[in-house]
């Protein structure tokens, strides 16, 4: 017997015969004699209706100008799309004799920090469910939302069903938590790249970690972090076809076979900055990245060219393409203080990153990327590193061919 | 400075415009300098959505047999709608200025039975509430739901907001409790029957408990009840003409000039059944009356005809239409305990009532219907009477025409 957590996303909860079908899955696992623990997203499209109505609300009347509403009432709006879900699942077990209740935020009671709309999961008080669970009744967990100080509904921000239901899998010491959503699991690339890519039967804590953060949008990332430092086994699978197995997100140890690398990540949301002439001098990085953090501006990779003369040089560095103009913007402010002589900007690139945690081993693997890229013509613009992973900044029409190219250089081909 | 609940329902909140001119409405009254607590509804149209939902899924896959969605989770889906509601308009209030946060049943607390889908409020435990309403924030209450041992959501039943809003008042020792909708307030007769029905400027409790039950949609009879215990003043006014100015529901006390007749109420939705040549003996009520009851039948009037002989007697009694069939095969299969001879049904039948605590003191009151009635050729088929009613059965067809000779008969007739 084990204890599992099942998570359900709203694709997978969309309609009424999709509530079925989950509840249909759901009965598997208790007739294999397992305590089941299901985490659920509101029904697709749900959320976005209830966030569309907050926003306009929230104008001041008779102008339409955006206004943002206050979190805590937000948050009160957009929890109810889960809690219609986990009430109507609980009551479509009932109808196929599966013991079950739902468990709102507030009751479980999983409690959270105040930053309502991306409060983060302090603790999940698990024993009046285990208690449950115990006695073979299924837990319908409305994903996603939490109970604030204060006694207020909070939620978890973009798919925080997935940190819910990793949390909760933690709090219930469960063997495993599967994540259920409409791909079978997590792929060496994109399939719509190549037909080539192949599903992985299981990838480290850190290389998902990795993946998800360059774009392959299967786990959210904390949910990965969170999985990691607790130790819980993630399985990615198809609620559509969950007899193709899925990948396992697990411990390093736990995979046998460690290839270099282990997949290819892309994102094509990139932009390029490039300041040409700063002055070779202590702080001005400083006088750069202040005033892009103070405009909320995500920097990712930065570049910085050895100084020819020891008196200027130029620096680069990438931010997410959404956030070019505002980046620009605080730059060019900021010019007195920098000092450059010229700035250009490239939204047409993209970034192509290799993961393995079987790099660490292999030496070469960093070279085996350039060389690839090199032969098809492909200009890399910025390099960065870390102990598993190598990404590069590339003209973004090329992303398809290198991830391709790199797709065979690495024996990550399908037979 | 007064302290005040305002209710909305569901009309009043169906959309965001609306909700916007309940902002409108409340923000008045705080600027007034009152204290404020806003009981909503949910938008109109989506609690029988919600519960279309539940009652689909509570079928068994693949077969289209009515089911009963277990009542706990039933709870928890439909009180999702007025969660919105609260969120939304507490969102509007703040867009206009007006402190303000939502609660909801289980935050305020509002403490019900665990009987669910019809629980009762045990207790509201009102000092946070208090706390917040002494510095000037509007607190919005999620109508209709609380809070069952257990911590599970609980519902109050259709038009369980007004009771939500009464026991609110009550709670807080509000001032008055305005319930908006989309009438302007009780009116001595339906105005469809008779133009010349006119706005009540009070009705006392007894009176609105009597209008309500028979079928003067305004206020759910429980919410009146409620009102009448507690001795809180309940005013009905139209949210989208409030300057009209409503009706108070109110203590007896208060009202200086009592008319014999307040209103006339009448309801097409009755059923009549006679019971001929039955045994006149003792039992022989119970023999009928018990199987109805067990059969969940609802039984209003009853008249026994005197016996001619001493040993038989016609039974006529009442019952809502809808549950005429169930009412006539439970007497059918309980035949042999009861004897009786024949038996004849009428769902052709209405009631037309006057009430006015006015009648207790002056006699002649029931004589002036009869004669009325009797003018205009309506037959009387029963008659039933409390201390301040009078309700007669007639042949449905008569309804228009009774209500407005008897409307004119008492001087009910706006000039």
């Amino acid at each position: 017997m084990s204890k599992i957590v099942m998570k359900f996303g709203g694709t997978s909860v969309a309609d009424l015969e999709r509530i079925r079908n989950v509840a249909k899955l759901v009965k598997r696992e208790v007739s294999r004699g397992n305590q089941v623990a299901v985490v659920v997203s509101a029904m697709a499209g749900e959320t976005n209706k209830l966030i569309g109505w907050c926003n306009e609300i929230a104008k001041a009347p008779g102008v339409n100008v955006p206004a943002i509403p206050d979190a805590r009432e937000y948050d009160s709006v957009i929890a109810s799309g889960e809690q219609v879900t986990a009430g109507l699942l609980a009551i479509a077990l009932l109808a196929v004799e599966v013991k079950s209740r739902s468990w709102l935020g507030w009751q479980v009671p999983i409690k959270t920090t105040a930053i309502h709309g991306s409060a983060r999961i302090i603790d999940i008080v698990p024993d009046e469910m285990n208690a449950c669970l115990a006695q073979g009744e299924v837990a319908v967990v409305a994903g996603f939302q939490g109970v604030a100080p204060g006694n207020r509904v909070s939620t978890l921000g973009r798919g925080g069903s997935d940190t819910s239901a990793v949390a909760l899998a933690a709090a219930l010491k469960a063997d495993i938590c599967d994540i259920y959503t409409d791909v079978d699991g997590v792929y060496t690339t994109d399939p719509r790249i190549t037909s080539r890519a192949h599903r992985l039967e299981k990838v480290a804590y850190e290389e998902m970690l990795e993946m998800a953060s360059l774009g392959a949008k299967v786990l959210q990332t904390r949910s990965v972090e969170m999985a990691m430092v607790h130790r819980v086994p993630v399985r990615v699978l198809s609620t559509f076809a969950p007899e193709n197995g899925g990948t396992l997100v697990c411990d390093e140890e736990d995979i046998v076979e460690k290839n270099p690398v282990t997949g290819i990540a892309y994102t094509r949301d990139e932009a390029k900055i490039t300041l040409l002439r700063v002055p070779d001098q202590p702080g001005v990085a400083a006088a750069i990245f202040g005033p892009l953090a103070d405009a909320g501006v995500n920097v990712d990779m930065i570049v910085q060219n050895i100084s020819e003369d020891g008196r200027r040089t130029d620096l680069t560095f990438t931010v997410p393409r959404a956030e070019l103009d505002r980046a620009l913007e605080a730059v060019r402010k900021a010019a007195p203080q920098i000092g450059y002589k010229d700035l250009i900007s490239d939204a047409k690139v993209a970034k192509v990153s290799i993961i393995g945690i079987g790099m660490r081993a292999h030496p070469g693997v960093a070279q085996t990327m350039f060389k690839t890229l090199a032969e098809k013509g492909i200009n890399i613009q910025v390099i960065s590193t870390s102990e598993i992973k190598v990404s590069v900044l590339i003209p973004e029409d090329y992303v398809e061919l290198a991830v391709r190219a790199l797709h065979s250089a690495y024996d990550l081909d399908a037979a």
